[in-house]
């Protein structure tokens, strides 16, 4: 799907809400509907039209990048050419992006404009990907896989959880990536409780688990993985807690498809860990989309969430995490298809054993 | 100053403003004040009292993070427990940074509350910064100082504009980085007209300039500096580019000190290269402030801004992009002071030639 025909989908969309246009603010959205990659642009949409306002660092920039849309250059502050390219009736703006400041100084310079705050036009959009999106997101998922590969065939080799976090980061850039998809955790044992642990200057302990959550970004898009390993022989409280968290991903894995309330998938791994008398220490969701953002829709949580669909894109990733001792979490990514799912990441999920 | 004496600072500024609280949303904000670093919390300021609201991803880290504040761990959904928290009264929230639709869910959970929009209470403190802060600067700037140095040395040694990132990064993690404060800049020939150029798998080319823009990131706080090198023998426009800029640049650090606007520093460079009949090429403000945040208040421009303060740290930074042809900036970081202003960058900024 090109930017045209995104932005022939947003038409339909606008038709759904009664709305004359739409202002674009969220940097991702404008990257998905016009191409355009900055951090100072705004695209008005309307059923037939779009035109893109930047400041002059991104003149050069944003006429390469963009595709059937208009270019305005205005000042750093896009408001105050705003009234030229926006039309009068009513107009959406993002209301999950737009802080309450902007769109006070916005509804002060459009007056006669009727600014509706909508949400999730263009988020509806990009929840479900298109072939190009995919082989991006595939991409991504092969070289972060492969750095992940490289730290299992080396070992830690004395490394640090920081140091560690910078070599996965440097080989995947070697290998192609952009850069890391968020920042790589890499958490030793009692750290390793931690869900979002910050690598710290420290050794990797032996006889535990290592949390290593970590994601690629190519052209735009990004990949994530989490594998935990194992620095020798383990206490039983994390061997029971890994095998149990491996089911519990397995079952999920089982029950992702289209059609399928991204609840129950959230719930074919909790129920798993809650009869191993665990659901406590399992405190986040099961998992999120992938896309441009490396937290997008759909969410698979038991509150709110949605029907997965065909070509949506999304992490299974359940956790234990016990207090003081460690954690563990086994996460694939997985695009949604109509008879299941196909796990992207290639990296097996069995209890691997490194060295330190 | 202590997290304790900023939150006594906050009390006045709650009583100016006849608030009987503050919901802090701005993750930079909220760390200021309490300490807390997560991607997911919520800070509740009273004159005398403080509560910080996060998920059980963020127990363990919270607690060992905060200094004198309450933890209550709360769903994801933080605005589940928001109702326990927040007095009843008239209660600020941060309109430049809580969305729309953030604030008419929270409107419609706290209904016995008037929630009034507010702008720049916590940011008003942080635009002068105490000591502590300035040593973290001041370390963040000698690390990226160094690594450009060892670039000046070393040459590029073959490297491209993104290897050449790479490498710095690199360097200043060595250093004792956390990472680099934003994503580095290095762009050579005609690349360097596009301020906020992205670097790319090209070789570095000679008889040109490359523009080398970097911060290194310590304890959270950021630094930013950039140096333009040749590599040979420069065509006459960015020959004269680059002696306008540092004249610029020259006027404009003379010109910063306490009680001046920061319009008047804009402008001292902005004249100069006016008068060299360049001024259409400059297209961007002079400068920003520099603290947990690459760009914050005060703003060095035409519009806006605000009077120098002492102890405001500010980067001083102008630009002259020739379309086509290269482009030039040179960037110190300088803390304000009640008789000029003291330059943290230790580089220095005559032309430099460098091996490719």
């Amino acid at each position: 799907m090109s930017h045209r025909s995104r932005q022939a989908r947003i038409g339909g969309r606008l038709a759904d809400k009664d709305l004359d246009a739409l202002i674009v603010t969220d940097p991702v959205n404008v990257r998905y509907l016009s191409g355009f990659v900055g951090s100072n642009g705004v695209l008005v949409v309307t059923a037939g039209h779009r035109v893109l306002l930047t400041d002059s660092r991104y003149t050069v920039a944003a006429r390469a990048q963009v595709v059937d849309t208009d270019v305005v250059i205005a000042g750093r502050d896009l408001l105050d050419s705003m009234a030229e390219v926006v039309p009068t009736g009513r107009v959406g703006i993002e209301a999950d992006h737009m802080t309450v400041a902007r769109r006070d100084r916005m509804a002060s310079r459009l007056r006669a404009i009727d600014l509706v705050p909508v949400t999730g036009i263009v988020e509806g959009l990009r929840v479900v990907k298109d072939p190009g999106e995919l082989d991006l997101i595939r991409e991504a998922t092969r070289v972060a896989d492969a750095a992940l590969a490289r730290l299992v065939a080396e070992g830690f080799a004395g490394r640090t959880e920081a140091e560690t976090a910078w070599a996965l980061h440097g080989w995947m850039r070697d290998l192609g990536a952009e850069g890391a998809s968020f920042d790589i955790i890499v958490a030793g044992g009692a750290h390793g409780a931690l869900p979002h642990a910050v690598p710290r200057g420290e050794r990797i302990p032996p006889d535990t688990l290592v949390v290593v959550d970590m994601g690629a970004r190519i052209g735009g898009y990004a990949s994530d993985c989490t594998r935990t390993l194992s620095t020798g022989i383990l206490p039983p409280a994390l061997e029971e807690a890994y095998a149990v968290c491996r089911e519990a991903h397995g079952a999920a894995l089982a029950a992702c498809r289209a059609g399928v309330h991204s609840r129950e998938v959230d719930s074919a791994a909790r129920n798993i860990i809650t009869a191993a008398g665990l659901g406590d220490r399992f405190g986040h969701g099961l998992g999120h989309g992938v896309g441009l953002d490396i937290h997008e829709r759909p969410w698979l949580r038991q509150e709110g969430g949605e029907v997965l669909q065909t070509g949506m894109v999304v992490t299974i990733e359940p956790g234990i995490y016990l207090e003081g001792v460690g954690g563990v979490r086994i996460e694939d990514l997985a695009v949604v298809g109509d008879d299941g799912c196909e796990v992207l990441t290639c990296v097996p999920t069995d209890l691997i054993t490194t060295t330190i």
